[in-house]
């Protein structure tokens, strides 16, 4: 961003585009396979000759929706400003990219690199076109807005959050398996919350069986949150008509099979940003162990239980070099209980990531 | 303490002697089997007859030193103003209301009710006497100044700490046994500490073997603290000859057996009024389970171990109403670790305190 770069600049009247394009996808939905994108067309004295945003999978995406508000040919020579590059990719719709060279523009504008392996690569397309190319201009506000969307495609996956609440002493219930009230209120209030972020929902068949889990996000009151994640069930065994997880506003999701990474790709074609995993203990293990969790939430209540009910079994730790080791991000006292949040090490998660993405 | 009260009062010599008195018993050793008193008598007048406080276990009482300083029948009609009530037991010296009443003193005035079974009831038998007995005065400050003594006094036994180091799933080490380190350099400087405030550090023989931990208490070079605990090992396996405990700059104390309330007997016997348990699980988790805790502090490190290595293991809380619930003293960031200070709820552990006094 020095004045001295040899880099094409963007123009203060593109930067104002943008801020417009950002507006726009704004209006995009916020979960989905598809990220809120926004666009604005200038013509060469920097006037607005058309805006499009994207409405979500299945419609068209930002560049091209602006573009059909013109009349043929009146984007020849114009300037498109977009909050994400330009894909290069056919999916339902043609690459936009092709689109944009095909409607004679001269120069793209453009917030965030697109991170998809099949997506990206749009610039270098609009390049070679002999358009001019400018990325990176409102970077962070236009990675905010695209959020979870962004990091799951870099990752290649949903993000995963992995929660579990135990004693002091890392067990989940006493050795009968009862363990109604380990946390207190506070806590249970902030995993509802918690839940309603996520865009998915996973427990083991284990845990319907054991639990009957309702899977919703509830207010203080039992009352359903407005944001309701999608109940998602891994395992074999059968689920009983009568589990409360029917009973949840959205349709549950079965998974058969035991590979979270299979489970994560199933569900990222979904349309699944995050996945918020509340076990049981064969669920959090084997993600944990696959490398696959972003972050961990560990409620830790003041009691402790012993005996045989562990909140994570074998991680595959044979000595202490395997650790997986965490970063502590925060530490937060509810009522008698405390949260620990911490996120396993770049280097630990990283290679994973690539595994699925590759 | 109100001014409508029928109980005799304290004067102002009284009190202002009562000060001087806690002055004396600070002089004495804050460690071993006997508390620290002071004592001042005072001639009808609130003029300094004289001082007296106790050197340790073997040597006078504080009324005891007092009188000594006096001519036969001085102390006649005068007040005793002591800051812990005079005892009622026969030891290795005689019972110190016993002197009072013999040296002819009308009144006693003293700070704290002596908890001990043996050693109470000085005050009635003074009463009986003929003395006036005022009690209470200054309590506070003389309690503090007893610490752990009185504390252990009321409990009938040392105070137990119960402290380990675990990754956040409740695992000492990996399935290897490896876990160095599993908490880093300010949890292990805080844990060296508080080695050095109690008067004795426990293993098992399991630990010794293990790990051949020193059981010193040392500063971040490595050099050892002023103060070191004795080290006490539990359990029926030999200790070998070149074992690092030996090279302890106190004698080790072996305890052959498996009773935790034995072990804590026989230490406060030997004038130990506070345990530091440093494991391994079978040694914390016996005290726990007896309920012999008073302080458990937890070191939580940011990391996952999962497998067989548990902290703490079989409690026999077999259902969930059965669990050992705790009061969050404190938490505190060590480096990336995490010290969750607990107690033991009362109703819990001071069932097993009665079992030991009786």
């Amino acid at each position: 961003m020095s004045a001295g770069t040899e880099a094409p600049q963007a123009s203060a009247h593109e930067e104002q585009a943008m801020l417009r394009a950002l507006e726009l996808a704004a209006k995009g939905p916020a979960r989905g396979v598809n990220p809120r994108v926004g666009c604005v067309i200038l013509d060469a004295d920097g006037t607005v000759l058309a805006e499009g945003w994207h409405r979500g999978a299945g419609t068209p995406h930002a560049e091209v929706d602006a573009l059909s508000r013109l009349a043929p040919g009146a984007a020849r020579g114009a300037t498109a400003v977009v909050s994400l590059e330009p894909c290069n990719h056919t999916g339902r719709t043609g690459p936009c990219a092709v689109a944009l060279l095909e409607a004679g523009v001269d120069r793209v504008v453009f917030a965030v690199d697109d991170p998809g392996h099949h997506s990206g690569g749009g610039a270098e397309r609009l390049r070679d076109g002999g358009v001019t190319v400018v990325g990176g201009v409102l970077t962070g506000p236009a990675e905010d807005l695209l959020g979870d969307w962004l990091t799951s495609a870099r990752l290649g996956r949903p993000l995963v959050t992995v929660k579990w609440a135990s004693s002091l002493d890392g067990r989940i219930a006493a050795s009968d398996g009862t363990s109604r009230w380990i946390t207190g209120d506070a806590a249970r209030d902030d995993v509802h919350r918690r839940r309603a972020a996520h865009d998915a929902i996973l427990v083991g068949t284990g845990t319907v069986l054991a639990d009957d889990p309702s899977l919703t996000a509830r207010d203080d009151h039992g009352d359903l949150l407005p944001e309701q994640p999608r109940p998602v069930v891994m395992g074999d065994r059968p689920i009983p008509r009568d589990a409360a997880v029917h009973r949840h506003p959205r349709p549950v999701v079965v998974h058969h099979g035991h590979d979270p990474a299979a489970l994560l790709a199933e569900l990222r074609a979904a349309g699944v940003r995050s996945v918020f995993i509340e076990g049981g203990p064969t669920i959090a293990t084997a993600f944990l162990r696959a490398g696959l969790a972003d972050t961990v939430l560990t409620y830790l209540a003041p009691v402790l239980l012993g005996g045989p009910r562990l909140a994570i079994g074998d991680l595959g730790v044979d000595t202490i070099g395997e650790a997986i080791r965490l970063t502590t991000v925060g530490v937060e006292p509810l009522g008698d209980d405390l949260l620990v949040i911490t996120a396993p090490d770049r280097s630990a998660s990283a290679s994973a990531a690539h595994d699925l993405t590759a």
